[in-house]
């Protein structure tokens, strides 16, 4: 018989992983709470029309596709059969045969189902819509550490309104959610599509914009250096990397880098792209030339007028650029500093137009990301984890012979009346084997009701990290166990 | 465009829905963990070679295949390429076909993924290993109303002992999950394979056992005399059919039904198949003379001594068969009174030997399910819901302009910090707008922040239920809303 197995690239959690896992997964869900995102939860199966050219060419092929059920191979119609794949389509490859084959895919991300669900809801939900979703996603990808072809992401998204708020909050929520696992060395960069465009103007270049936000992406990969090879290649000199360069090192606090790149592109006579906030508008007292900058700055200040105290933590990147995805407004990423190569924790940006591709055009939103195997790794390398055992059981009664079994019940069951998971022994086992079983399992307290006990109407208490014993009335033990 | 739209017999879940989906998994999550069972994931794809040939021809049938990532048409190695899929298997048809282009498929329920990790594992468990696991499965089955293609299982399950504690707790268990959702009209019924194999017994049949449990198990549905057509074409005659019934049809209390079943089985001359229980088990009075009978006489006992209170809600049916499972002890079903057709929310039985497709033979067990879908259904049709609304929002807090907008920070940030969900409307709209936005989002306060409670420190609290309106100092809000 082969030895069973799982396909590559999934997992099996156990009973201490699902705990820390839900552990996650309740601090982040009480924090999009919190700040009033509605659950949202989709089908593991889309349909492929949905899901295929909206990820690119590459995300297409790694796309997991679901074989029609049935007969896939052959059609019917009234009764009659007629073959679907021709020996013709097998010599023409996948691309002939994959559409007749199969018409569903697993979801690949969270964002396109969500746009599918607002296009398809669109007579009956009620804008500004928050809604956060924690599900499973699926990519053919290659395994390797660190990266699964089964994981888990944590989106929220509010779309439907413009406002500045939803990104201050953002960072609210990123700094609210680390703070809570005890990921206090924390640094959330933040950046604007608008700077980016910008910076690219004041090199007074035209029509390479993309080229060089996908190279300066990779500043953090492969240095100055990579970025300026990268560029020199793409036609751009340098005298104009120079510029570039100085521009995305400017230094200081968040607002004195506004400024500095304000004055940057002043005197490289960028055209102003900003248009003067209205009476509406966070701050009326924002130059605001430039739209990035002055959302940038309406930013923090919304997140000063909210008594966010971790400013240090917050810093504003020039460089972040959230690769070729379709952001157009503020951008975010996260890293925890402690834990060096992890990557981003989390990550999000503003978009114009979420829905389009469903035939509904002008749904502008802005919603970030969680990923929990990133964070489930970092609270692991730092070690702050706390209390996940093999079972949720805190008391294990022994079990000596079935009389003493029996009359153990009661209490078990005041027990659990009480809130305490707990469970009688099942076999009248050794008690030696009991109390290996209490500790292979992580269960703290065991209590010891033999015949004796019985007889004497009490229980004996062992804690069995200590060792110690206590001997209390039978009446006494639940309260005993509820202080 | 195509407007979008999900697979048939998947479900969108919205807000509201998952909220009291969460509900119902809350409970049941609680339940087991009160019970010391520990949770377990396991992936949504599965090899195939662990699912085919577990759930029978038809079951093969339903699994959802995913096809090979890549170009699954041909082989690749050592850089060349051989085509795998060929005319003629076309020709031959699915049989030839998928083993070459689909290695995995979706997870059809919980039960055979779960004996796959016990075995993989079996070297690190800890035995009685308690777990409960709570996903969904999914079968290509036809989408019928009730039925999806997508639902969710809720099963918990304890290996490696024999312990009859183990069935008398699931007993305890599906009464907690009950009770504790409102659902207080169940009825538990409980057999034992035994009971069923010492009734065919008493017929003096032989060989025809499976047929007997196979229309028993439709008594339900096709009423004695469907099931009776059926016996009598497989053989069964007249005079045999009247001793079935009569055994059948026995009447009484649980224990009761136990006594006069054992006096039928001893006239009839059915030969005892149980052995006297041992000082360790349960119940040293029982006679204990048939397996069956006396393993529901302990599961009784010990649910009297652990204090159960709904005996009348327990009903030993002998009729009951949970058709052509592997289950070997007693079996469990539970049926909501009070809504008709709707089918069994929850069952189980015990069985003897879950691993042994995996090669780890004798690992006896017990366990039962939850189907969440029916329970929703039944919540809903007895309008047991309470509370769950499109957001988790329970303050709105209104948006005039760009400055009492800021001004109101501070509060919503205090607001969330004693735990209360509350949002700032986005933007500067209408305040009408604003309350629609709250009445359609079902958001209970309103707290109105305009520019003149702003100059007086004071904020207005409207109840949109009932239209009550309070004011109040600003520095008493936060105190006011969580009392």
């Amino acid at each position: 018989m082969e030895k069973p197995s799982i396909p590559q690239g999934t997992r099996d959690f156990g009973p201490a992983q699902v705990a820390r896992r839900q552990h996650i997964f309740g601090v982040i869900r009480r924090t999009f709470e919190l700040f009033g995102y509605a659950p949202l939860e989709t089908p593991t199966l889309e349909n492929l029309s949905v899901l295929t050219g909206k990820y690119g060419d590459e995300g297409d092929q790694l796309l997991y596709k679901v074989l029609n059920s049935g007969n896939f191979l052959v059609k019917e119609r009234r009764g009659e059969i007629t073959p679907l794949v021709t020996a013709e389509d097998l010599e023409t490859g996948p691309r002939a045969v994959l559409p007749k084959i199969a018409e569903k895919g697993l979801r690949y991300d969270l964002t396109v189902p969500f746009a599918r669900y607002v296009a398809m809801n669109r007579g009956t939900l009620t804008f500004p819509f928050r809604r956060y979703q924690m599900q499973p996603v699926w990519r053919a990808d290659k395994p390797q550490r660190g990266r699964y072809r089964e994981f888990w992401q944590c989106d929220a998204d509010v779309v439907g309104t413009t406002s500045l708020l939803c990104e201050a909050e953002i960072v609210l929520m990123m700094a609210r959610v680390l703070s809570e696992l005890g990921l206090d060395d924390f640094t959330i960069k933040i950046n604007h599509r608008g700077v980016l465009r910008n910076v690219y103007q004041a090199l007074g270049g035209e029509g390479q914009e993309t080229d060089l936000f996908v190279a300066i992406d990779k500043l953090d990969k492969i240095g100055r250096e990579g970025v300026s090879r990268e560029l020199l290649a793409k036609g751009f000199t340098e005298p104009v990397l120079d510029t570039l360069f100085d521009l995305l090192a400017v230094a200081g606090t968040f607002e004195e880098k506004l400024d500095r790149l304000l004055a940057g592109f002043v005197t490289a006579g960028v055209e102003p792209d900003g248009q003067r906030p209205t009476a509406d508008s966070a701050d009326d007292d924002e130059p605001a030339h430039y739209r990035g900058l002055s959302e940038l700055g309406q930013v923090h200040a919304l997140l000063a007028a909210s008594g966010f105290r971790q400013f240090e933590r917050l810093e504003f990147d020039p460089t972040l650029a959230r690769g070729l995805s379709y952001y157009t407004g503020c951008i975010f990423e996260v890293k925890i500093n402690n834990v060096p190569g992890m990557g981003s924790v989390s990550g999000g940006g503003r978009y114009d137009n979420l829905t389009g591709a469903f035939g509904l055009p002008g749904v502008p939103g802005v919603g970030f990301s969680f990923g929990v195997d990133r964070l489930y790794d970092c609270l692991e390398t730092l070690d702050l984890f706390v209390g996940a055992g093999e079972t949720p059981t805190r008391v294990l009664l022994t079990h000596f012979d079935a009389a003493s079994g029996r009359a153990a019940l009661p209490l078990l069951a005041e027990l659990r009346q009480a809130g305490i998971p707990a469970e009688l022994y099942p076999d009248a086992s050794k008690l030696q084997k009991q109390f290996k079983y209490a500790d292979a399992k992580g269960i703290p307290l065991v209590l010891i009701l033999g015949p004796e006990e019985l007889a004497a109407g009490v229980a004996k208490i062992k804690i069995l990290q200590s060792g110690e014993e206590k001997t209390l009335p039978l009446a006494e033990v639940v309260a005993a166990l509820t202080v």
